[in-house]
Order: C-alpha cells, then structure tokens, then sequence
C-alpha cells in the first residue's frame, strides 16, 4: 500500500490516523471496534479486519451477507473518515455488492480504496479476503454524501 | 398487487404459500421470524415487514444500512422461494442498494418484485417504506444463483 | 400510471411536459430525438420509447448493451427534467443495470420512476420492455447529480 | 501489472493473447477495432484504450456516459475472453458504473480486473482514466454469465 504516496502533489491530506479513527468510531458507534479493527489507514486508502464471531456464521459455515456489506460500508468509511476528519458525518447513500465465493468461517479482511472525494460524494472500492486467501471472497462499491457543512 | 395475476398463461406457478416459507426459513435460519414477518406473497412478488427494534438504529434514531440490506435480501429471497420451492437454496450474487430517505425509529416494509426467474439466475427490486409514508426510505435490487439441481 | 396523482399534497409539481422536454433535448443534445421518443410524462414518472433501428443489432439479433443504458439514462433524465425545469443540467454519476432477457429485434420502451428528488441527488429505477412484451428485457437504477444551482 | 503472475499455481491459465483477442472481436464484432485498442493483457487482466473521437463527445466537451459503459464493458470482455477462449460466448448480466469526473476530451485508458472466473459466472472490476490523468474518471463492475457449453 505504498502507491498511493508516490501519487504526489494532487494527493488530498490525510487528518486523521487509524488510533484517532478508532476512537471516534467507538464514541458515535459504541461497541464498533469489538467488530472490526482497522490495520493500517493512508492516504484515500484503508485496511480492516472483520475478527470472526460464530454468530455471523449462516447454514454452511459461511460469513453473512449482511456482515460483509456491513465490513465494506465501515472499511470504506474509515479511509473517508481520514481524510476529512471527525466534524463531518457522511451518510451511505448507495452500497453494491458482489459475492464471488463462500467466505471460510474466519477473520475477513477488506482492502478499501477512495476513488473519488469530492465535497459532496465520494465513491471508492472494496475487495475482501477470507484471512489467508489469495483470491476475494467479495467485492464493493459505496458512495456517501458528505454534509454541506464539509467544505474540502 | 393484483397485477401479476392478470399476466396470464406465461405467469410461473406459486409452489410455497407465506406460511410455508416462514416456516422453512425458521428452520434452516433459526430466529428469522423474529427479524421478519410475511405480510403477503404472490406469484413473483412478496411484502416483507421488518418490526422495529431499538438494537437496529444508529445515532439519530434512523435504521441502520445493515438492517436495510438484510430485510432487502430476505425480503426478495421470499418471493424466489415462493416460485422455486424448499429443495433449492438459492444464494445473494449481487446487492445494490440506495439509501434515499433517513428511516423513521419504525417498522419497514418491503415491497419486492422478481423480474427474472431463469434456471440460473434471478433477479428482482425491492422498494423499502418506513411504516405509514408513502415515498419510499430505499430501494434496492438482489440477484440470486440458482443451484444446478433445480431444473424449473 | 395514474396512481402518481394519487399521492396527494407531497408530490412535487411537474414544471415540463413532454413536447417540452422534448424540444429542450433537441437542443442541448441535436438529433436525440432521433433515438428517443419521449411517449408519456407524470410527476415523477416518463414512458421513453426507443424506435429500432438495425445499427443497434449485436450478432444473434438483440439490441445492443450501450443502448439499453443509453435508453435508461435518457428515459430517467426525462422525468428527472419534467420536475425541476430546464434551468438545471444535473449530471448521470451512476447507473446499474441488469440485463435479464435477449430483446428482440424491436422498439424498446422504458417505464422510470423517480424514487427520490432531493436538493442534491435524484434517484430511480427503469423497467424496459422489448415492444408487446410482458416481461421486462431489463432494469437499472440511476443516480443524478443535480447542480447546486438548483433550490428545489 | 505483474502482481498476477506472482499468484502461483491457482491462477488460471491465459488462452488467447491480444492480437488473437482482436482478430476475434473484429470477426464477431466488426468494426470494435476502430473504438477499441488493447494495450495489454494478462492472466485475469487487460488494459484498454478507446481512442478519442469528436462524435463521442456531450455538450460540455465530455466523453458521453454510454462510450464509458461500453469501454467498461468491452474492457472486461478482453479479460474475460484471455482465459476462457474464443469458443465461448458469454454475455453481460449485470453492469454498474460510477462517473467520478468529467472526462477530458481525449483517450480513455481502462484497466480491467477479473475478480471471479466460475464456470457460470465472471466478476471484475474496471478503473478508467482519462489518457495522462492520475485520477480516475469512472470506475465499474461487470458480471458475465458463462454459456453452459463452457466447462473450465
């Protein structure tokens, strides 16, 4: 995940780190951080584990569906978060999912990159791993609005 | 929602009724009738209510996205199973929601549609009201895999 | 399409009809009206027909792709213009469609339905049918960008 | 674009390289040679180029929404057909784009990703470029149904 630093000038300013995201995710979304750790955070882009918990498991042994969009909505919004800091609460206003195969009944980890932060949308990208796999078990995209109190 | 009826001759044949669906998804997904509740189901089309819980908001007293996908994704997966019957389970290949309208701390009902019940795949759109509005909180549509053994 | 007018005090009002909107379209986007017949206008709803013409065959007979999201991009648009007036150019940023059946070698008709017009974004859902058909060839759901210019 | 080769021993075999990929296309598609050049393709990857022209242009001098989806759609095919062959005809199920900015008048680079090959179903996702630009202009995902005939 170095790549994103060799982008240069146009690159927008991170302003939070992953401790100072943590903590806010857990003030407005008590609980949030027993469901999701988030390992690494860059600029427009960030790392999340979802730890496994045997009540996400569906008939099969298989991770939920709403679980994993549920991990792509917040790993998303974490790398969102970061960059435009804590005053402002952006909403989802679409999320779309893929499910490409069965997820293992472990951790699920979700590389999620911001495409677009724009001072009304951002849109970005989500690819998701069963701990230890090398091929996606899902892939997402989400867009939020950002608050007209946002100004860039 | 008498529509689909007058569709005629070409209209697939209803093989479970709502009270026989709800009674095979409490059995394969122990609890979802405490999540769900059957309001009606038609050939290729079912109403689906999720009873408000106060675990489900988020701050601001609005229904959390999760939730929203997961009445989505069950809600048109009623009215598969209504067609297909119990022997096939059918599994989420795609979701994609938008988040319209913040949803009253109240019921939602969703109103689901299949347009598409091919040997492979189906497809449907789901539109989502907070109990008593009349412009929908969110809509959404979900594709399904049918497994190979169902044979229409 | 009348149950629109039946939704009473909350609907917005339409601010164009059909001829309307299909003048304005031939002069920001010359020879549109060539592909697009605009067939029915209602607050919140349009009816688009788009007349075959065989530059449009993919091998096999049936209406190419980009026509289809062509078609749904348009025939939203037209009720999206019907409601908030020429003066604003809002902008496609997404589109998701499902193509669910080969259409015919044929005239496709677009049925939209706006979900949600808000100050910012605008969305909602197309169901198509090849022409004389009961059963749709293909839906999508769009997202519009409406400028900041326009106060509802 | 070597990340691919690094996967090891369950990455699918490549079939058909990218000048055996144009001469399908232009059999199958005649004339796509002259909207569409393909730059690279490797196992699960190619990387596009759709050429300028002046009649893809909207009123703002933008690259129009419906030249993107095909480029996106095509894109994915290339890498779609490397693995599975030209013997095969898949078709597109499902398509969803987000426009990010407004594209320059000039090339547009996409770089597609298969994410999924299944024997029924394929998944990727594309990231397009306007030509010189470090941010991308629309991003899309695509799912193909693989024709039965197809078996791995």
């Amino acid at each position: 995940m170095t790549e994103v630093s060799r982008a240069g000038a146009d690159t927008p300013v991170q302003r939070l780190t992953g401790p100072e995201i943590a903590e806010f995710l857990e003030e407005v979304f008590p609980g949030s951080m027993e469901n999701f750790t988030i390992e690494a955070v860059e600029p427009m882009r960030a790392r999340i584990r979802m730890p496994f918990r045997p009540y996400r498991l569906r008939p099969g042994g298989t991770i939920s569906g709403p679980s994993l969009m549920a991990l792509a909505d917040t790993g998303l919004w974490v790398a969102l978060l970061a960059m435009i800091g804590r005053e402002a609460l952006s909403v989802t206003s679409h999320l779309d999912i893929d499910f490409l195969r069965k997820p293992a009944p472990a951790d699920v980890i979700a590389h999620t990159t911001l495409h677009k932060l724009g001072r009304r949308l951002a849109v970005g990208d989500v690819i998701m791993y069963s701990d230890g796999e090398t091929v996606p078990c899902a892939r997402a995209s989400v867009t939020y609005a950002i608050p007209s109190s946002y100004r860039g």
